[in-house]
This record gives structure tokens, sequence and C-alpha cells, in this order.
């Protein structure tokens, strides 16, 4: 019954995320969760929470959440913007930085077209090279810039060079670097923040630091970047992040060597599944994330992934152009791998 | 620096919460936290909390929490739907049901024409009576109705047959009926959910359950509306409730006994602290929320408030026609309360 609704909520398709299948002997590798828990002294922080301090609103600006990503990032606190996640905080920042005139790839984060349309910002989308890269000479957006880095669903990443491009090139509009997945191989392009005031990296707690469940994202640039977030944020939501994310997020950020470990541990896995998916004949695209995106050439991903299903394993497909015979295949632990390839040397027997 | 903002950002003014000061002998009596903490049962959940579970994606419709309210207010899983806060419930409202012409009261939550200008939605206010009530009769928008009930900082009630009556005045619109803080008073208006299709309740467990550092807001009513609001989560944020808000909020609404209590304590607080300070000489409106809405005639409410301050109590202060020479005092404990009153006679002394 559409008869109450607004003609924005009529007219916008929203992000369908991936699957949460629940159960237990599930093999989960369709939303790039990591497989390895939060840290002990993560565990420790929520263990040791006074909970009676839940019944006073939480510091709006993060509080302990935001020193600790300060920290973390290596910047003073007045770059740093904590927000429910990185979704929250992508949505937050196209709101607050963009009219129209956006460019993103064609091959990218979904929900980057879901936020331009639900804010109502025209975009294009630049075409990735033929072998997915990012053509940074191409990103040149008038009205601005978002790239995931590395990117998602293809997990290349674009050297830092490439993000001075492009930075460069849209001297007078804000770039967005996505850096969900950066932890797992690319070059941060935090370093660049002191010399480009157009430049906003996002961040989450969700990949690198097992805390999918606990929704802290991040967003890090000059203070001019942080006032319009706040802006925007102040506008619908003014506690964004609560007490509870701020303390145990804090206690992730402040623990690099423990999640330093797990990432090592991740590339080591998929650097062994995406030489063992080559053997078995697949394609596999050079990952710096937690994710590997392959194609088998003359097998139907759709089939091949429903196929896993049946074996209780979930991986990702995007019924797209050109990558429609991709799947997308998170890294989880090398025994959870283990499975993933018996059960598609399986199908191909 | 404006030279990144969107139109947008530029555009708006943005909603400015209460303080938050921090330091303890602070008597915080200024954004209507309960002076109680959350419940045995409450905090007992947090503690069994197993925080592996963190590396996973929360259930994007709230899970347990959804459960747990659909019990606790009566109605089906598809009649609820959970947020970040009832301000992220608000403003995803504002989003889903309203283009242009809504009416709300002049005197009400000032969120409501922040939430209007951010989502570019036009609005009429509508005169309080004299008496500070809500006219319901008057309560007509072409666009769309919201109230909140009690009103907020009047603390004023309107009673069923008022919302009744404003349902019957806008059966093409949706009628948001905002009860963050009917739990110390007001009737619901939960159960006109079967009979009205028209009808949104917003609830908050910021107030009512002394969780305001948890950040849990449900709105309830018919599917399609639900719905409505899923359309405008799934296009900003699909995961906007953490796990931790989801199981702890969920425990909290099923604790009832412990909930109803602190609020009759409240109540009682509420109406001693009412008396005596109509003793003092202030008028004091009638509220059924956890906050008193008083005028001392004669003194000035900023230098009162400022008296106060210097006694480390806070109180708020809107600088507003009509409401001007009047503070809004959260009730606290008794002990607070005669701290209260011992600095407001000292003060006229």
């Amino acid at each position: 019954m559409q008869r109450y609704l607004s003609r924005k909520a009529r007219g916008i398709t929203p992000y369908k995320a991936g699957e949460q299948p629940q159960g237990s002997g599930i093999i989960k590798l369709n939303t790039n969760e990591n497989p390895y828990p939060p840290s002990p002294a993560t565990l420790d922080a929520l263990e040791r929470f006074d909970g009676a301090r839940l019944r006073l609103y939480p510091p709006p600006d993060g509080g302990e959440l935001r020193a600790a990503a300060a920290q973390a990032f290596g910047l003073p606190e007045s770059h740093v913007f904590c927000g429910n996640g990185s979704d929250e905080v992508l949505g937050f920042a196209f709101s607050a930085f963009f009219d129209d005139d956006i460019v993103f790839p064609d091959i990218t984060y979904s929900f980057y077209p879901v936020w331009a349309a639900y804010y109502g910002i025209s975009y294009t989308t630049v075409p990735l090279c033929d072998d997915f890269t990012v053509p940074a000479d191409r990103m040149v957006g008038k009205g601005g810039v978002v790239i995931a880095n590395p990117n998602a669903p293809t997990g290349i990443a674009l050297p830092l060079s490439g993000i001075e491009q492009i930075l460069r090139l849209n001297p007078d509009r804000v770039v967005i670097v996505d850096e969900a997945y950066a932890a797992f191989g690319a070059q941060s392009a935090v370093p660049l923040i002191p010399r480009y005031s157009n430049l906003l990296v996002t961040k989450t707690l969700s990949k690198s630091h097992a805390l999918a469940g606990l929704r802290v994202g991040i967003a890090l640039g000059q203070p001019h970047l942080v006032d319009g977030l706040e802006r925007i944020r102040d506008s619908f939501n003014s506690y964004p992040v609560d007490m509870l994310a701020q303390h145990v997020g804090a206690a992730a950020l402040l623990d690099a060597d423990y999640y330093d470990a797990i990432a090592r541990r991740i590339i080591s896995t998929r650097e062994n599944t995406a030489h063992a998916l080559a053997m078995l004949g697949f394609s596999v695209l050079p990952s710096s994330a937690n994710f590997l995106f392959a194609t088998l050439p003359g097998v139907s991903a759709p089939q091949l992934k429903a196929h896993l299903e049946k074996n209780h394993i979930y991986v990702r497909h995007f019924n797209q152009p050109r990558i429609k015979d991709y799947l997308r295949i998170t890294i989880g632990t090398d025994e959870q791998m283990a499975e993933l390839l018996r059960c598609i040397r399986e199908y191909k027997a």
C-alpha cells in the first residue's frame, strides 16, 4: 500500500544487503565479515563497562571513540567524525558535500547509487578498465568523486599515486575514499589528509576489527569537512553512536597488534585460496581486500552459488553487467576455505 | 569554510541538544534522562552477552528487540520498526511519509522543524491554546501531522479522544504521535493502531527505560507504514541498531515491572516538586512527563538558570516566543529535587 508514502519513498530503490542466514553449520562467506572474534582487550572492555552509565546520553561527538580513532590514525581529534557504521558516515557525506554531477566507477559498492538517488544527487558512472582497475585519470566529477579503495566487489586497490591524481583532478570538490577494506592490503590515503582539503577518508570497524555487529564508522578529513558532517548529523540524529559502541570501539582501535595479526592471517588465507582457485581454472582478480572476486569460465556463477548453498556455504553474486559471471567470496578461516574448495571440486567433477 | 558544502548543508540550521556537562557533583536536570539506573535484568543481559557474536552483522530488522517490542506493546512483529533512537525513527518517518504542508504545534519538540527543513518539507505551526494544550480540532495538515504526547517542553498530555479526533481529521495522511514521555502519565495511542491505517506511534527507551546511552527507538504502526520506514532505512543505513542495543533493549522491554515502578517513583517526585514550586510562587504546567515546565512571575528564567548552574544544577531554557519565561526541569531523585528547591529559595531570598 503506497497510499501514505512520500514521493521520495515511492521513487527510491533501496539497497539490498547480503543475506544473513541464521543457524549453526553455516559457512558465511557472503558479507565480508571477519572470521575471527574481536580481541581479548576489546571483549574485556565490554565486560568491564558499567551498565548504569547507560541512563545518560552519550557524548554526541563519539567521546572516547573519537579520541581513540585520532590516536590510531595519527590525526588530531578535530579531524575525526564518528557515526553508526560507515554506511551512515557515507550517507552523511553524500548529503553534506554533494549536490549533483558526482562520479564513481560503474562497478563498485552498490550503495553509492542508492545514496545518490535518496539525496537526489545526479551521478555518472566511469567504466572500470578492462582489467577492472579504476582509471584514475578519468575520475573527474564536477560535483565530487567517490571511490572505494580497495574497490568492491573486485578487491583491486589503487596505489596512492592514483588517489593523489584524483585529488588533484578535483580540487574544488570533495573526493571520498571509502577504505572499508584497506586494512587487508591497500595503501591508506590518510597520510594525504594534511595536504588535501578536499579529501575525506571513511573507515569501518566491521571488517578489519571484527565488529560488524557494533556499527562503528569513522570519517577522517580536515576540520571543515568534519564540521560539514556534524551539520548533517545534528539535522538528523544528534547521538548516532551509543555508549557501548563508543567504549568497545575505542578499545578495538587501541589494540592494533591483535587486529594487524588477524589481517595478516586473512591475507595469507586469501593468497592460498586465490592460488587454489586458479589451479581449479578460476580467473581470480588480484585482491587487497578480505574477499576474492573470481569467475570459472564455462560455469554459471548463479548455479555454482546454488550448489554451494546446498552445502551451507554462502557467497555473493551480483546480477549486473560485466560481473554476472563472478562470485565474491569472503575470506574465512583456512578450514572454511578448504571446505569451499572441496565443494567446488565436487561441483566440477 | 563553506567551500565544499552542499547547498543543503549550507542552508540548514541544525538541532541544538541540551548540554552534556561532565564531572561529578553535577545535578543534571536538562535533558530528561532517568535518574535511576537500568533494571538488574537489563544489566544482566549486558553482562551475559557473548561479545564474540559482534563479528557478525546484526539482524537488520532489530531481531530480538523487534520481538520484545511486539510483546511489550501487544502488537504483531509486522507492526514494529526499530531504529537508532527515536530521533532516527522520527527522521525516517518524516522522509517516508511527508512531502509538504505538514503541521505541528508552535511549541513542541524543536527537532520537528529541523527535520522538515532537512528533508525539504514545508510546514505550518498551529499555536497551542492559551493554557498550552494542543487544539486537536485545528491539527489538520494537508501533508501530515506530528504531535508529541505528552507535548514537550510543556509536559501536557492530550487525552486519547483528542488523538482520535486528529486521526479522523487527517484520514489521508500520516499522523505521527511521538510518545517519548508517555510512560509518565499520558494515555498511549497504541491501542488505536489496529483501527487507524494512518497512525504511527514512536517510542524511545531513553527516558522510561533509563537507556539514553543505548540509542533505541521504536515505531509502531500498521505493516504498510513499517514497510515505508524500511524503504528509507535501506536507502540510508541497512543496520542501524547494533547487536548490543538489540539484546540489552530487548531485556529492558521485557522487564515492565521494574520500569513501571521507577516511572511511578518519578511521577510521585514530580507531583511533590510541582507542589513545592507552586508554594514558592511558580506557575507550573500540569505535567504527564518526566519534567516540569514552570515560570516564576517577576523572575528572569535565564538568570535563575544561571544561578542554578553556579550551584551545579543544569536545567533547560528555550529562548522562544511564549515560553521564554519558563524553565524545563527534568525530574531527578527526591534528593536532587530538594537541592533544586533549596537553591531556588536561596535565589529568591
